[in-house]
């Protein structure tokens, strides 16, 4: 059976572990901060590849960051990594092969294999984080794009800069979809900075009105964009995963998107492949594609 | 040198004619009223059909309204077409093959093949008319989605519900882009239900200061649409095509999307393919995918 040493790399933590071609996680998952520094970084890639890359048939990362279409390299800046980290020559730090993608790409890879997804034609997973990931994956392959950068959420909201997003434009979906954005409504409702996300979701639990009214606006928004995906893809399903996604009422979603679009209905689930669905994915394509 | 009887099936026109292969038009163009019921709809394609089935190898029908995944039929119900149109079995009208696809995919199959995205790998066509028409070409494949009615323009410009769209939702693209959308920005700028299309344009050309204004604002849509496209899809390029295209501003439009999106810059560029890119796209799909 191959294996692979799997990393997930985010803008505070790094997991790794090792995974068979079944999805099977075969040892204690290894948790780091994330440093700040770019040398700091291969130094805890390149201990965690010296001791087990004897062991496995390939690297593969799971990272933040658009990653290109030869999976070996991280493009341009990433919001929540440190300056310079598309500079990193990933392959330099193993003798075996170095396989990359996005973290989002990674996860909707491990649903549509071992999770929600299976057996879909087309399907597209938002994973609703502090941020808002996605992948898209069409008849067998993920969408990637001319530079391999594909599947970002951020088409607008409003046209008319309300609200600034974390990528410096303005009013994407992921501002009105995220964790972040959950925030952001919550201040605006409650006209308070100090509101937090937890705040809302406790109020919620408690049947506070207000905080209701706030979860509800803010899935109201994510709504919104699911059926513009819709139209767009007419997915067998959209896989909702990340930690905002238990938040949300699928069976509500499902029924108000497809009241309200022109393609024929889609599903919409909650994502199954669990916590490390990110460094699952990462080696079932790698294993697959990569070697 | 294989050829096919080509239709244009449209809201106002049938267009007809025979293409080869190479997307050579052979003969003069047909044009017909598009008839109110089934029955002449029907009887239109039979003649013609009738007259040329010999001479093809092929009958290949580019239509409004989405397209199953086996090309022999249109999904539901259509706006600008007759109650029942999704009904016709296109093929109990012919001896030869039929083999149908929506008229946005066929004409940015065009572009593909013979026009300006040859040689891309993603692109996304937009064909601004009295509506807005989508057709996205990913790794040498239309787009279709599950049951064929992908690319369908239809991803909301705002959340809150300001202007109704023709397909019975609120705020789609379309309405904001649409030949029909510069009449309703025209109408709310000036407070004036009966300004048209036209007098916008003739105003731009006269240097008309509200006018230029109008169509700006109609065109700063276009580019907001453009921009959520970009980043879902990554593509080398986007193609403009359709009657209305000819008022936007390329080089305006490719500049402002690529200062504000976070993939890789794209190319904007006029389709080339001409007035008859649906007969054309359609044939060469039909050509080489139907036989």
């Amino acid at each position: 059976m191959k294996k692979a040493l799997a990393f997930d790399i985010g803008g505070t933590k790094i997991y790794s572990t090792v995974i068979d071609e079944n999805g099977e996680i075969l040892k204690e998952i290894d948790k780091f901060s994330t440093p700040k520094t770019l040398d700091e970084i291969k130094t805890v890639l390149s201990k965690q590849i010296k001791k087990y890359e004897e062991d496995v048939d390939i690297i593969a990362i799971a990272t933040a960051g658009a990653v290109n279409n030869s999976n070996s390299a991280v493009l341009g800046s990433t919001g929540n990594l440190v300056e310079g980290y598309s500079t990193i020559d990933f392959q330099s730090l193993s003798s075996k092969k170095v396989f990359l993608e996005n973290d989002a790409n990674a996860a909707a890879w491990a649903e549509y294999k071992i999770g929600s997804s299976q057996g879909t034609s087309v399907s597209v997973m938002l994973t609703l984080g502090t941020g808002v990931g996605g992948g898209i994956i069409i008849n067998d392959k993920l969408l990637k794009g001319k530079s391999g950068a594909a599947g970002e959420m951020h088409f607008k909201m409003y046209p008319d800069k309300r609200r600034k997003c974390t990528c410096g434009s303005w009013d994407c979906f992921e501002i009105y979809a995220s964790g972040t954005a959950l925030k952001l409504d919550a201040e605006e409702m409650l006209n308070d900075k100090n509101v937090t996300t937890y705040d809302v979701i406790d109020g919620v639990k408690q049947g506070n009105k207000i905080m209701t009214d706030i979860l509800n606006k803010w899935q109201d928004d994510i709504i919104i964009g699911i059926k513009g995906l819709a139209n767009i893809f007419d997915p067998d399903c959209v896989v909702l995963s990340g930690s905002m996604a238990q938040f949300v009422d699928i069976s509500k979603i499902e029924k108000e998107v497809n009241s309200d679009i022109v393609t024929t209905p889609t599903s919409i689930r909650l994502a199954s492949a669990g916590n490390y669905s990110g460094m699952i994915g990462i080696s079932l394509l790698a294993l697959s594609q990569g070697l």
